[in-house]
């Protein structure tokens, strides 16, 4: 069974369990999707409403974005077990041979490329999740704003743990290139990220509170 | 059916629909839940291991009180969704007399008050599950660190969430003595959680990309 179709309960229990699948990269994609959820929601609840008419053709434009972004991220709770798996398993082959471990590193190598790209795509859609919540923040129904707070704070945490799990198989690929080329585009995406989130939050706080 | 007993893929759907509940506030509680369960896989990943058999007692303290975590704030999921929807039905309540607004005004205020506890108390769990990733981001089993780094971004995000919660409800009820206590214990939950969290992320950051 996909973890998509397991119960969250269900799903919390695997997570915390000794294995070591589902672990943080799948995680990090369900906050992404949870963050893409609650900008549909906040869209969801925005249409229709003669009070938002002005802004009902962005909120449509922004809700596809959201669930393109929710599919992709769903998406890759799968993948990142997969291409972790698929590391251990290329960990797991023999090496008692000069040939057999030759074979073992260049399947290892190529496995950690895959294991690094899954996080980069998670972290680049956790950003544009970001950039989604600033315009419903600014522009929803004012009475779901705090959705949209939620929103922000938790594709923040799901682009930040995506970084993570880039660093952690980047210290062990052995081309440089393709390192610092993966480090570069990810530094990219991270860019004013904090600053970012922290402004809508402050914004959506002083909303919120009025 | 309970929301912790249905799958990702259609909690997520459930998030995004213009239903109402669920909204921010599960959202919250489950990533504070993931944070939680992260924290134990890393203390899972870490006793027996004879590497780690210094730090075995703690770790065994550290997951007792993770899972516990866990199980609250999987109870705060079903417990956002309850409060909001008895709110929903105060604000429903007939208005026609001046007794029944009175009425219907007693009863909404009560409303609020619960609808302010709830995410306060998410707000209390997840700054914990913040100091517990500390303690496994510090001492855990290193090869999982990456993990005790989504965790405290989860508590983070969940934490700073939850208080979005808090201010939404807040703001609408007249017992200013009950408000101000209720905001002082949230600013004393948040207090330093930014500065703590970047700091445990910036330790895992260094020690994943060692």
């Amino acid at each position: 069974m996909e973890i998509k179709d397991k119960s969250i309960a269900v799903f919390l229990d695997e997570l915390a369990s000794r294995q070591a699948t589902p672990g943080g990269g799948s995680a990090a994609a369900i906050m992404g999707a949870q963050a893409a959820a609650l900008i549909s929601m906040v869209c969801n609840l925005t249409i229709g409403k003669p009070k938002y008419a002005e802004v009902e053709e962005e909120m449509q434009q922004v809700l596809i974005q959201a669930e393109n972004l929710r599919e992709q991220l769903l998406g890759m709770v799968k993948a990142d077990v997969t291409v972790f798996d698929q590391l251990m398993a290329c960990y797991g082959l023999l090496k008692n041979t000069d040939e057999e471990k030759t074979a073992r590193s260049i399947k290892i190598q190529a496995a950690l490329k895959e294991a690094t790209l899954v996080p980069l795509e998670c972290a680049r859609a956790c950003a544009e999740t970001i950039d989604l919540s600033q315009i419903v923040a600014e522009k929803g129904n004012t009475g779901v704003i705090s959705d949209a707070g939620v929103a922000v704070m938790a594709g923040y945490s799901a682009l930040k743990s995506a970084a993570l799990n880039v660093y952690i198989n980047t210290g062990s690929i052995k081309d440089k290139a393709f390192v610092e080329e993966q480090l570069a585009e990810l530094a990219q995406i991270l860019e004013g990220a904090e600053n970012k989130t922290n402004a809508i939050y402050q914004l959506i706080q002083t909303k919120v509170s009025a």
